[in-house]
This record gives structure tokens, sequence and C-alpha cells, in this order.
């Protein structure tokens, strides 16, 4: 008998009948003599039309209450799910934030679990019964409400998973798996059967929505292993786990781009690193993530920098940076087309060849290469974006016919 | 300056607009120096749309997870006000039942309120901040989220008013107070400007939605001065009172009837005690509410009984009775088209003649009594239902005529 978390997002409890077949899911697993902690999100589109009615009352509504309000999407939806699963027979019971004393700080909207307190659940589900938890909400030590952000019920989940010392936390959403690249761009995509935690961060921020990045983090610092697999299919999905659990290594895990780059290079001012700080230090205040940041060498005589922000926070770095610029003269030339590709695999630290390789197999498809950076485990190139998924096929293309992506181990799981 | 509890009901709060007319409203009584409580109901039809959505899951959804679903609209109603009200540039803060902690039993649907910890209210508005207090909910001494039943905010409020010690506790709603009689019905129908508790108790019994009968009787037992009122004008309501606080006092304060009822005849049953007995047990398992029980006197050689029942119980009380009647041999008659007329006033008990008159009115007006009740202060009339309108105006009119029922005391507030 295992202890099993399984979480259940938006589109998998968006009415009434997903939700009756997410309680079939939960009683399968459940009558295989399991012990089955549910974590649910709200249905889709609540989170959406909450704040859109807060906006109606004010443009910004105060913090504490918007989470208060956000938090009625998984009150709903726990309870909702306790009552399909006791329509099919069995025992359940929906616990919220402040019944099970999931205690996070206080940072509305962004909030981090510090503490949660296992008893409760652990005593109910030892009863054979089964245990329905609300995702993305805390309680603080005030006894406010609290969110943990866009995908924080991915982080509950990981979170009670860790706490209860799960076997597994399955996370069940609307795709199957985590694939080697996008299937809508590249027919030749494949499942993984495995993926190690720093490998799924990486693809993470590159913006992948499977998994919430903080989860991620999470699962990889309690050795929590994940499970990604679809709600409405039995198949067997991708496990998330420690690199030491991989037997088969392969150089390249996938290849993901991100078209929603902005890119900003800032010359001619003086050859200052107080200037520099200055620009880094404004974006930050603002709260803008920078990446992909490339100085050339100080011998030159004037400052050259650029980096990119997400697209969406592009025009408020406009706006923080220009002063700066103007204060000392400077230029500053902006680029919203262009995109970020990026090859990911854990393999990439033992071979020196796989950058060449990437460059000269984009440079054959006559795609200019703007920046570069690179991680242990990711090589990234920010192109222009009209080339963004003729890119990721080349590539694709590429390693899978060398091989160099890992074989189909869908029958490979733990 | 004084402390006042200010309830607003759904239709008060049922969009971005009324809930900004709702903190201008509260914000300016604020501002004339008083410290205010808002206690607030889920905004309209929010409570339907969740019952319809449980039920779309299971047909008889479990009580508790109902409840938790149900909360969840005055959990919405409450952070969009305290947002509207920041929007004024006040403070305000929402309190849900488990943070107030409003304690009551675990009779989920219908719980009763046992305790409230009025410390965290004080202490808030004390600092001259607005508190927005979710009506309808509780926490039971487990944790579990209850509701206290339909208008069950109107208890909430008078209660916190009670706990308090408020000054005045203000019901909002969409009608600008209680009425001699329908207005609809009635056009010399007028605004009373008080009321007693009793009277009002009575008019709740008799099915008139402007206040939850729960809540007055908790208003009658604090001695907390109730005021419903308009949320969409600014006139003054109708005070409900300690009948010692009435100056005038007048035979009659109001005319209402409830054409929803149902009459049951029972007979040529043997006259014995115990089948009274079995009937009214069987109906009260049944939890159907009884009323204007007549049966015939003993010596008659056969049972005689009849009775009313809500017209939307008629259905399961005639299952609930049918074999009854049949094992003993007696005939049941029903009529489903009758209607309750009843006369309302403190000042009934001072006068024998009253009930005369209103039968004497009646039977001018060519409308025969199939059974009467009286209490201390109604006298109820049971009527063909199709008589229903014309009884009222026929009453009214005739204690209008006469200066029966009360002066417009519109301006006599205390």
């Amino acid at each position: 008998m295992a202890l099993i978390v399984q979480k259940y997002g938006g589109t998998s409890v968006k009415d009434a009948d997903r939700i009756k077949a997410v309680a079939r899911r939960v009683v399968k697993t459940h009558e295989q003599g399991n012990e089955v902690v549910a974590v649910v999100s709200a249905m889709a589109g609540e989170t959406d039309r909450l704040i859109k009615l807060a906006q109606q009352v004010s443009p910004s509504p105060n913090q504490r209450e918007l989470d208060a309000m956000l938090t009625t999407g998984e009150q709903v939806s726990v309870a909702l799910l306790a009552i399909a699963i006791e329509a099919l027979g069995h025992q359940a019971k929906s616990f919220l934030a402040h019944q099970v004393q999931i205690v996070t700080d206080s940072a509305f909207s962004r909030a981090r679990i510090l503490k949660i307190n296992k008893e409760k659940i652990f005593d109910y589900v030892r009863e054979r019964k089964i245990a329905v938890v609300a995702g993305f909400q805390g309680i603080d030590e005030e006894g406010n409400l609290t969110t943990l952000g866009r995908g924080g019920s991915d982080t509950t989940a990981v979170a009670l998973a860790a706490a209860l010392n799960a076997s597994v936390c399955e996370i069940y959403t609307d795709v199957d798996g985590v694939y080697t690249t996008d299937p809508r761009i590249c027919s030749r995509a494949r499942k993984l059967g495995k993926i190690s935690y720093d490998e799924m961060l990486e693809l993470a921020s590159m913006g992948a929505k499977v998994l919430h990045i903080r989860s991620v983090a999470f699962a990889k610092k309690y050795h929590v292993p994940l499970c990604v697999r679809s709600s409405f299919t039995d198949e067997a999905g991708t496990w998330v786990v420690d690199v030491e659990d991989i037997m088969e290594k392969t150089p390249v895990t996938g290849v993901v781009h991100n078209p929603k780059e902005a890119l900003l290079a800032l010359s001619d001012m003086p050859q200052e690193q107080s200037i520099t700080t200055e620009i880094f230090k404004a974006l930050a205040t603002s709260r803008i993530l920078v990446d992909m940041i490339v100085q050339s060498p100080t011998p030159k005589t004037s400052l050259e920098i650029s980096f990119t922000v997400p697209l969406g926070d592009f025009e408020q770095a406009k706006n923080v940076i220009s002063p700066i610029v103007k204060k000392y003269g400077g230029k500053m030339s902006i680029d919203t087309e262009v995109s970020k590709v990026a090859v990911i695999g854990t393999g990439l630290r033992d071979d020196p060849q796989m950058a060449a390789r990437i460059f000269e197999t984009l440079s054959d498809e006559g795609i200019p290469i703007l920046a570069v950076s690179t991680s242990e485990i990711k090589i990234v190139c920010l192109i222009p974006a009209k080339y963004s998924e003729l890119a990721v096929r080349a590539l694709h293309e590429d390693f899978e016919r060398d091989k160099l992506l890992p074989e189909d181990v869908r029958n490979n799981n733990k």
C-alpha cells in the first residue's frame, strides 16, 4: 500500500462531468489499495472571472482581499470533488488551507509555504478515507488567506507529498506528459519516459506550462518523484526524478523555444560599472526578469550591453531604462521580434561539441544568432522570431537522426 | 460616536456598481463619526448557482461539502466590498467566519450561532477602520464551515450587533421598510415607522421575506434595535423595537396574506387521541410545518381534524398521512386552493371586538372563512385562495378608514 498525492488542474475539473471523471480516477487508485490525497485547482476560467470582478470594483484591488476572493475557486472545486467521490460510495472530505494548516508567509498573491500540519490528513487517510485538499491557497500566521501564485496548486501537491512522505506525486493535466519538443511544431516529437528535476526546471523557465517552476524546485529539494499525466487517458506519463534515477543518459532531452521575448541593446555610454549597476537595479526594483545579458569586453571605449526581457514587461522596461540612457547620453535599440531557442539535456555538460553542432545546424538553415547563453545543462540561442519554429524543427530533426535524443521510454516507468 | 452594524443583502451587492454604491454608504456612515461593521450576503444568484453546480455532481450532495461551497458566495462579496471601500481611501478588511470566530453547532445548512469572538472586530473598528464580515457562515468546534440557512446573513448581523453592543443593526434590502400591507395589492399601503419584535415575528412567520425570522427572535432576545431600509434610497426605514419603545399603539399594525397553503381535512376515523398523535408525529418526522389545526370537540362520535401545511410540502404530507388514514378506515379531503389572511397588531389583545369586526368585513365581501386561529397579537383566517387579495384590500381599507392602522410615522425615528 502506498500513499499517493494526485493533483488535478483546472481543465481536469472544469465542469460537473470532468469532476465525476476525476472522482472515478481517485476512487480507482483508492480501490487498488492506495491511500489517496487529491489536490485540486479551481475550475478552469474561475480565477480569471474573479480577477475581472475585482478589477471592476477597483483597478488595483487590495492584495489581501484579492487572495481571499481567489481562494474561493479551489474551495468550490474541492467540495464538488468530495461530493462526487461520496456519490461513488466512498468517504471523502474537503480540506481548506486553514483546516489542514498550510501555513505560508504573508506575501499575498505569491506566498511561500512555511509549514504543513500533516497530522489531520494523515489521520484521515489512515481511516481508509479520501482527503481532498485545496491547492493554491495558504493561511499566514495571523489567519489571513494567501495564494501561492499562478500554478501554485502544483506546489501545494508537492509540498503535501513531501510532508506526507508520499510514494509519488501525480500531476494530472491536459497533456499526457513532457515531450522532446512541441508536438504542434514538430511531428516527430516524442513523449519522455523520464526527465531530471534540473532539466524540468530549465524547461519551466523557458515557459513550458506543464509544471509550475517552484513545484519542481520543491520536488527536487525533497526528492519527491513527480509523474505528469493526462487526466483524460490511462497512458503512462512522464516521470520527473533525480538524475541518478535515469539509467539511459542522452546528450539532449528536449528542444524548446519561447518567442515571447524582447531584446534591448544599449550603447555609447561611458564605460563605467556603476552605470551597469544602476540599470539592473532599476529593472530589479520594477521586478522585471532580465535574461541573456551580453556585455562587450571592457577594453572597448564605450559601454555596450544588451539583454532580453519577457515581451509582456518590455514597455515597462523601456520606461525604466530610458531616463538612465538619456542621462549618460547613450542610445537604446529595441527588438521585440526575437525568440529564444533552447537545447536542454543533462548530457550537454559531458559533450563539448554540442554548442558547435547547434550553431552549425542553425547556420545551415540561414538563421542568424543574436546572442547565446549557456548553463551546465542548457544552451540558449536568441534568434529572429520568424525563424523560431524552423529552428526548433531543425535542431530536433538533427538530434533525432543521430540518436542524441532519448529513446521512447514510455514503458520504462519506475 | 456610535457603533453601527449594517447588513447588505444579495440584491444590494449584485454587481460591481452596486458594491461601489454600498461602499459609499458605508463610508458616509463612517465619516459621520460612527464605527461601522458591514455584514454582507452573497451576490444575488450566486448561492443558487452553487447549489445547481453541486446538484450536477450529485442529486443529494453531502451537506458539509455543500456548506463549504456556499460560504464562498459571501467570501467573494466581503472581499469585493473591502476592495471598494479601500478604493474610496478608507481602511477596510474582510473577516470570514473562521477569522472572526463565529462559532456554530454542526447542523450543516441550518447551523445556530453558539458564540462570537468580538475582540478582533472590536479592536479593528476602534482603530477607525471598517470591518466587513461575511454573513450566513460559521465554523463549528472542529473547524468545519457551516451555514445558517436561507436569510442567515440577517442573523449574523443581529448576532454581531448583540455581541458588539451596537447602537443599531441596519438591514439594507431592496424594499424601503415594512408596510401596513402589500403595496402591490393595496395602493393605500403605508410604510410603518416602527413595529414591535413580536409583530415582526408574526409577519415573518406569514412568509414576509423582509427579515429572517430567526434574526428577529435574536434581536428581541438581546434588545437589538433593528432598522429595515432600502440600499437604493436615503429614506428612513422601519424600526423593529421593543413594544415599550412604541409610543402610539394602534389595534392593527398590518394585514398580510400567504396564498401558498394547502388544507388537509381528515374524517370518519375512531375518536382516539392516539391517532391524532400518530398523525402529527409522522408529519414532524418529515419536518413538515403544520399550522391552523382544527379538531372537532370530542363528544362527536368520529374523529374530525383539519390542518394546513405549506403548499410546497403538500405532496409529501399527503404521502405521509395516507397510510394512517387508510389503516383506520378514514377519509381525507384536500384543498390546495386556500390562503391565509392575517391581521397583526399588538393592540389586538386589548380589543375583544376585533375578531368580530374581521369576520364581518370578510362576510360583507362574501368571503367564506374555512378556519380561524388566533394568538395574542394575530388573527388568521383561512379562506379560498381566489379571495386572498380582495380580503387583504377589504380589511386594510376598513382599518384605514376607521384609523385603526398607525399613522405614517416616517419621521418618528429614534
